[in-house]
């Protein structure tokens, strides 16, 4: 199992966070999606390594970005 | 109809803002609910006068409090 580490802009309360677990955790593999809506920090639990890309592109879809 | 003017703290999102809006929306006449996120405003038109209470208490089941 991996566990990554990102950093999410914009997030303000839990929903928000909510909706980024909800987006990152329908990635093919993940696991386990912890998000701390204070210092942006969410770390991904997946079975295999995780494509940044897809990472992004789910943080962006829930309305929010990734700092890369 | 009647409009009433509400102010509701808390609220820091779209997300929140949606909360309030669905919880006010289910109270008995009402007809159309504006949210202000960054004021806290919150506008209800309905067929007649709102019980406060009502609205406190709708509010307050999206998590978040009705400044009366």
């Amino acid at each position: 199992m991996t566990i990554s580490n990102y950093t999410v802009t914009g997030m303000t309360c839990g929903h928000c966070a909510a909706s980024v677990r909800e987006e990152i955790s329908e990635i093919d593999g993940v696991t386990d999606v912890q998000v701390d809506v204070k210092t942006g920090a969410v770390a991904v639990s997946s079975e295999s390594e995780l494509d940044a890309d897809a990472v992004a592109t789910a943080v962006s879809e829930a309305g929010y970005q990734l700092v890369r």
